[in-house]
């Protein structure tokens, strides 16, 4: 049993604790946040020590492994210090806001033969994942062009919009990953935007939509269109095409229900409306990926420099709609 | 060009009219009914001779095909007066509800070497067409059951129900065909109807809808499901499944528009309404085939035998509901 | 927390500790099996006790309920040994094959305020539980007509037809039980059946199909279609039709891809092929009624009587068969 | 009777004479091609005259309008020369390649009172027209986004790409007047392509496939997916996305069929490959709304501006592939 320390005990956290726990594969040995309420009842759910301090469980030798899902701004630091310790670390995305934080946090790591996971949890989406499977399988032919949609249901509040980063760095950064678990290396990025005159966009000078543009080296076009809101749930759909044909993935609703009457017919359900339900397969996937490459020996299937590329992305669209032009990029 | 006489001008014989013109192989000689205005409007639209008398058309040597879409009442006279003054005969379900009437029909044309198409439009419905070629192309191996539903959007007037002769021999007759392009010869049949307490049916001693098990020579079974009365349109489906899967034929709606909002997702529109929309393809295959098979001087794919087997099917279907028991049929 | 008794540590009882252990409200205190390695390897996966003999269960006072998922055989002896122990009951379908024996047990438990629940786990499926909530809150009018499509997968080995008392008691008794859900009595059944010249079925003189009409004392029809194979996996859908329209239950797939090329498009991936797969759900909201039901001190939803009532059904349509009649009953 | 000169007898003027002949509200007067045999053929099978030269047709004082479906490079002198003559004109896309042509013949007719429809038959497509009017109706609250994916079945000869003038203003010409139609005016517009190392579309300095992105006065975003080839037929989709929900017009088949079996489940057949087949009720309805036009008096829907406006986009989209900019635009 994987013996794991998570830092973090907020709704994400929860989920992560849950992922752990239910895996049959590792225990919870340590919950840390600062907020100790938050803390010891997430503990005292599993059986698992707590402390407001992470460093406890850095220093507890019998702990394997760390899962980060603390405050973005906290991602580097518990990163180095879990590396530094010999622990095995699975990291919400986004590493961090900052490149150079990023690259530094890199240098400071780089010699301790890190093994670090990114927690990219749509390439663990078992209908995501199956399209992936596929266009290597090679069902479709050479792929030519990936469609991803991405609209969350509702706006973030004014407060989260200012720490965010950005709607490019915090939300279509699942996408520049999505981008590049099908295209590899992403050469040219470019993005238009609206803040649909919405108040609270314009006040953070941030964005309720954007449509992007991505092109590989060999040729392979995107199209990303994200929504801040979207009033029938939360979009989450990919289309691959290619010589011989394309894979769908479409979204997901609770039951197979559909309803007829005199106004229309074969009515589905909403769509499933939050993150935790629609990926709670994909975190629990995840997870079983970070225990299979540590047993295993191997790197993660995503890792630190697949979050570093995802930035480089998002960065490189900021810079397009600031710009109006398309940015080329050489680590993305 | 074959020149045909059609008897009836009302609304179906106004839909064969179309048929007839729009082939591009025949033209529309006469048009009779005993409403004069009717035949006349009708005969002046496309040009044609008309009359309140069948006997014209029947008379002028120069017509080589009659299409019969007057009453039921009338079917069997004018086809045996066709057919005896050599025409080529496509005439409507049913040939009549009377079955000595029909056999009696028969032995007054059997020498005459008839050429009699029933027309029984849904074998010509591309979508159900192509499902029983594909069973026949093996696509789901050796077929094992037939699933068809049928129900008509809205009731029919009380007046009609008093000379309908019944669901069975009315409305489920379509179906009993269907069951019979699939299974061949049916040697069981059982039926359920109720009245739905409604007081139109229960005064017509008819049913507002029924459910019916047949059963071919070689076990293959067969339900049919139907309605009077259908809150979300005209619901004409058909499943086959075999050995190997299924095929399924759904509903038409008039676009391919999906809606999605905060109630539902993917609501289509309206299922297709009127007999005329939904099957108006299928009644330009049927004329095609008419005219092809006098061409080619074969058999029509649906003659005077499968009219007389689909109401031996009715007879049974109303024996079964009289008596509660399984109908063992001869000639179905 | 609940202490419950698990007898049977077979695939089903596996479903069910399963259930027990991730309810959250209940403990699994005791597996007993005749099987002595099955019950102590299941009672070891979750730290219960174990026993071959499921009197130590009955006799222990600090067991609060018993999960009966032995053989059929086996169910009304538990049943009636643990009403009378004072332990609530939750057992399997079917309670017996032989309507003798399940008036024997009901005499002998009736008056010791018997609290048992059968484990008709399609009513907590939330695809058909939604429909049924849906039905009950007026969505569709008026009921008029229930569809049941239930295709197995695979047929059962020789050896297990030979006890399972035939097709209609083992496998139509789920369909029966949720035609009662929708209509509630039930008071006629007819049915037809095929073997499909397959020697296994003919051998156990059982059916490899069939197809069933049945009607409700306010004249709502159904049709239940059931196939013991089913090339395309585990075939379980519904529809319900009422005055104002319709609700369909389809069958589920592990992802939402749809495949598009040449030869066909918006292909969707296999049906959920595995019992466990397709309804562990369903298992888990069933364990949840359980614990419900007794927390609220009030009846289960489905409880002996109905276990009794679809095996009535089940009787009936192995009369109809028989009879080639439709059979009137009185307390389905 | 509105009677009609036909310019181009090849096969969208073929299409043209029988959306002509079936409208029931025009005939067919001539059929104007240098091609002999093709206008006298055509001629024929309507009864209309012929010639190889259109003065012909435009000194016909008889003639009431005309229907440009010839060469490209020959709709502005036709459409002068017509509108000069008095006749309404219903001219093919695009109204030519060059915007100094196209501007200068605007200058010579402006004076005329010119009615001239421009051919975007796709504005008539039922399902676009539906998505169009609900989204007008306030179905979907406030547009914010629109989506069109607009694929060939199969590549261009290279003869044809030679002269065609390129991808954005050959074949994404349609879908910036789909944007339009739901934009209203596109300020901004970028495009990346790829040639997907396709000697054919490299040779002719062409693309295979394209994504742009448009933005509207008002914030609105469009992207439009291209591609040359497309495995699975004609892909022509569009999703309007607003405040309130979403709709989607989606791909149409043959039937309705969808095939189960063990490998995959619900497989509908092959897109409708050809664009007269999956376009002609909008050709039907594009003639009926020129019709409907000339007889109310007024300006027909799509007019001499919408054309002009589609190449001003097309033009855009050139320049931004060439610079790697957006490009704003401000006749579009």
């Amino acid at each position: 049993m994987l013996r794991v320390a998570l830092f973090g005990a907020g709704r994400i956290g929860q989920v992560h604790a849950r992922s752990i726990v239910e895996s049959g594969e590792a225990e919870l040995a340590w919950v840390c946040d600062p907020i100790e309420e938050a803390a010891s009842t997430l503990a005292g759910k599993y059986g698992a020590k707590w402390s407001p301090a992470p460093g406890d469980a850095i220093d507890d030798k019998s702990v394997d492994a760390v899962l980060i899902a603390s405050a973005t701004s906290t991602h580097t630091d518990l990163m180095r210090d879990a590396v530094l310790a010999g622990k095995k670390v699975l990291c919400e995305k986004p590493i961090d806001l900052d490149m150079a934080k990023i690259d530094a946090t890199w240098e400071a790591i780089k010699g301790s033969a890190p093994f670090v996971m990114l927690g990219f949890n749509r390439r663990f989406d078992p209908s995501f994942r199956e399209v992936n499977a596929r266009v290597k399988a090679g069902d479709i032919g050479r792929l030519r062009a990936l469609r991803v949609t991405s609209r969350d249901p509702q706006g973030p509040p004014a407060a989260y919009l200012a720490v965010s980063g950005g709607m490019f760095r915090d939300m279509t950064i699942h996408d520049f990953d999505m981008a590049r678990y099908f295209l590899g290396q992403v050469t040219e990025v470019s993005a238009v935007a609206s803040h649909n005159n919405d108040p609270v966009f314009m006040g953070a000078n941030d964005h309720a939509q954007a449509m992007l543009t991505l092109k590989s080296a060999d040729g392979v076009l995107c199209t990303i269109v994200n929504s801040r809101t979207c009033a029938y749930g939360y979009d989450q759909r990919l289309e691959a095409f290619g010589d011989l044909g394309s894979l769908e993935a479409g979204n997901m609703t609770a039951t197979t229900v559909r309803a007829s009457n005199a106004k229309e017919t074969e009515a589905a359900g909403p769509v499933l409306n939050f993150f935790l339900q629609r990926y709670m397969p994909a975190y629990k996937a995840e997870f079983a990926e970070f225990v299979a490459a540590i047993k295993e020996d191997r790197e993660p299937v995503v890792g630190f420099a697949d979050g570093r590329a995802a930035l480089v992305l998002a960065e490189a669209a900021i810079e397009s709609v600031a710009t109006g032009k398309v940015v080329t990029v050489t680590r993305g």
